[in-house]
């Protein structure tokens, strides 16, 4: 208030709420007028979104924890999520290492605290000179920190012992929002021209409300439950060839390892082609590269294979692969950070792409930095490798012990057939269900897998998925279930799962 | 690595990896196949979408300084980059309260140190303990930690004097996108049933990139130059009628402060109605709230306004406005928060809208904290209060001085005219360009002003965004410019581009 302002410009605000509130008498002539925005008059690509992972089954367990604040009395006393791959609220401690890195380069004035190691310092004062300002509250530029980006490009290498460059990553707000982009690019064309995506069923709910949201065609095909989960070239083909009856298919998303199911793709190599003609971009996420337990399982990166098959494919196939920091050891979910590597990509598409990521300005800073300290961790003899080796390895060793807890478990109930969990944090078990549940569900108008889960949350306040927010092949029934809880408490949720479907099928029985 | 996995299940990725590959080979029996991916075969929606503030001229900023990394010659030393709002990235420091309690929600081994003052401590508790797992890491709700979203309501109750609720409030990665989740509900229908919105011109080009993005119809009306950037309800009231000659105008967007214009909507309160008849929705974006410069001006929420009109408009007229922590005096752009409240939205949309921000998780959880620290900032007495209103006051007083400036400087010089900077942190100056120029600027196929700015950057190293990118009134020139950098810096920075603009006039006459 230093100066004087034209004093033509005061323009009432009311006049301007006016010119909206007029809108509330005009459309009918003074009758009630009926709102902008209804069910009716909304983005119907919105409304045929469907996300389970955070659906009706997640909001009842929300209502339940609220009557349960208020004393209402319930036959347990707290309610276990174990529907989202969330292992920080389940109690797994963060990474030291990631934590002390990013809180120095919040506040700088904390460079003081002798109780931080040099190496979390040097580190964080190397990531603030590459933030604008030296500060984290800069934008950044919109595919993310170049010094992040190269640290991504020297991870893949290091990985998959093939060349990555900087230009090729884009980081992002979580996988999330990469996979979205890169579906949206894709998206063109009308009616048996529109854009098809190739999603495995059961999948992870986020490509079917991608789909159903860009109004791109969703292609089915089915993963084997009988070899645990595995992709079958056949019924690739066969997938493919219905899509083409109705759309342009150009796009096959593989999940690997595999959400909801927990296959991961290893094993011995076969050089066999299969022969599946079309123009496909693959589009593999694989943000549980770090979450593989079984024996003689790996993880291979589809890059990696791409590149060893040589020319031409490995200089033709167009590839996008994701990953995040929501999962792996880090498990830093709330902090939405991730990438996208795009391989063989048009050089003016990626320019597209580049433009498409600037609307939104940048990916959460401090998500790109965590990436940075999880892509480029510390190395043997500096001064937080010991810590970070040692949180790292409870973390995954946990995992991997609950992995083989939750199947032994299952297996034991009659009715309940879980593959091994290979990776990822998930067990997808089948459940058979008696002929008077599925008639049960049929009355309540719900899906017979979605009765049983509500069943099971409303008397044992364990919350699950059921397996049709996934898919699953017609007249088969699941759940998805994270592996997450501290192992106590995971084995005593198992028991009383197991115990309430056998009292489940002997009620309807 | 526990236990055996199963024999069966082992698949091998070069067979997946074949599935996309024999793409490369099919299209064309053989010949050298197209991409899947083309300029041609993408998304033409995604094609249309332009963004200024990122556009060409930031490209070849980023590249000069490259160039001058490489030692390239010029005549100057560094590129300044004032073509966006990015304070930190300028300078400006960060408010010490809010990083030390973020710091320590990453960091809770922190809380012993003892240069953090308590209050900072207990609010870092408190929030943890509202996080999941009592960790940052842990996913939010989608829309938003509880606790901060009742401290947005707490917030806005006490700015406006009307009621707020939680439930009203969506927490965001940053205001971007909030408004472009709120646009996405509204779009529906086909050729002239299709959704219009009515933006402001010159606009903030998130509007017009989200408009090219969801294929809705943009609806200009311009606002008034000579009248400091006003809006005019006539002009208002034309667009409108325009608009519904080739579609169904149904949101009418108002940037309060404006941006790039600089206008707030203040002064005398006249009761007189505007006329305007149809169903619109509001949606004005207030993230500028806290920067309002002019003496006279203050910042009036639509909210208020709208409530204190009274039944029907209050109960009716449905509302939806935004904030974010990127501006105001904390300028966190880094960290990704905002937030919007809709106002008289019916509740199956706002159902609607919690299952559509489910899909992406939560927003970023650092990003909703600092939010939390801004809408409940310390009070007198606490330890935090003197340092906090000190470096809050005293990057608003620098700000203002620096609008100061501006206008002055600007006004200095023939052919530049330069409305007061009332608010937010930009001025958007009218140029005055020569024939010759017009059409040296043709033969190069750049909009004159676009034209200009390449020049200035060449010359200078001053990156501003030419008005083109916004919108401006046919045969009218201007570009938009921060008023962030320091003021010494700021100072030579307009001297600079006075001279240069007098230079290049001199040159094309």
């Amino acid at each position: 208030p230093r100066y004087h302002p034209c004093p033509r410009c005061h323009l009432c605000p009311r006049l301007l709420a006016m010119a909206a509130a007029a809108a509330a008498a005009a459309a009918a002539g003074g009758a009630r007028r009926a709102r902008v925005l209804t069910p009716e008059s909304m983005n119907p690509a919105i409304r045929r979104v469907e996300y389970a992972v955070r659906g009706p089954i997640v909001t009842r367990a929300l209502e339940i924890e609220q009557e349960l604040k208020k004393g209402l009395p319930k036959p347990f006393t707290e309610v276990i999520k174990a529907n989202i791959g969330d292992a920080h609220a389940m109690g797994q401690q963060p990474i030291t290492f990631l934590r002390q890195v990013t809180a120095l380069c919040l506040c700088p004035e904390l460079m003081k605290d002798e109780s931080i190691p040099s190496d979390a310092k040097e580190r964080a004062q190397r990531l603030l000179s590459a933030c604008g300002g030296h500060s984290v509250g800069a934008y950044s530029a919109s595919p993310g920190v170049q010094m992040v980006r190269e640290n991504v490009a020297r991870y893949i290498e290091r990985r998959d012992g093939v060349p990555a460059t900087a230009d090729d990553i884009f980081l992002s707000t979580g996988a999330s929002d990469a996979i979205v982009n890169i579906l949206k690019l894709l998206v063109s064309g009308e009616g048996s021209q529109r854009t098809g995506v190739l999603i495995p069923i059961p999948q992870y709910p986020l490509y079917s409300a991608a789909l159903a949201e860009l109004e791109a065609v969703q292609v089915n095909y089915y993963l084997a439950e009988e070899r645990c989960w595995a992709l079958d070239v056949a019924e690739l083909r066969r997938a493919l060839a219905e899509g083409r009856q109705r759309c342009c298919p150009r796009v096959l998303c593989i999940i690997n390892p595999g959400n909801p199911t927990e296959v991961t793709w290893g094993g011995p190599h076969s050089r066999e082609k299969s022969g599946i003609p079309g123009d496909i971009l693959g589009c593999p996420p694989q943000v549980y590269q770090d979450n593989i337990y079984a024996e003689g399982s790996a993880f291979h990166s589809f890059k990696k294979v791409l590149m060893e098959m040589g020319p031409p494919y490995s200089a033709e196939v167009e590839l996008a692969s994701f990953h995040s920091i929501s999962k792996g050891f880090m498990g830093e979910c709330g902090l939405r950070g991730g990438y996208v590597e795009v391989v063989n990509m048009n050089p003016e598409v990626k320019a597209q792409l580049a433009k498409l990521v600037s609307v939104r300005l940048c990916p959460p800073v401090l998500g790109q930095l965590i990436l940075d300290t999880v892509m480029d961790p510390p190395k043997p003899g500096e001064p937080s490798y010991e810590r970070f080796q040692a949180e790292k390895e409870a973390v995954l060793g946990a995992l991997a012990e609950k992995a083989r807890l939750t199947q032994e478990i299952f297996n034991q109930t009659p009715g309940i057939h879980c593959n091994p969990v290979q990776g990822a944090m998930y067990s997808f078990p089948r459940i058979e269900l008696p002929p008077k549940a599925l008639a049960a569900a049929k009355e309540k108008k719900q899906a017979p897998d979605m009765f049983f889960c509500m069943r099971l949350l409303e008397e044992t306040g364990i919350c699950v998925v059921p397996g049709s927010g996934f898919g699953q092949k017609e007249g088969t029934f699941h759940f998805r279930m994270t592996i997450l809880p501290p192992t106590e408490k995971l084995k005593i949720l198992l028991e009383k799962l197991s115990t309430f479907y056998t009292k489940f099928v002997k009620e309807f029985s």
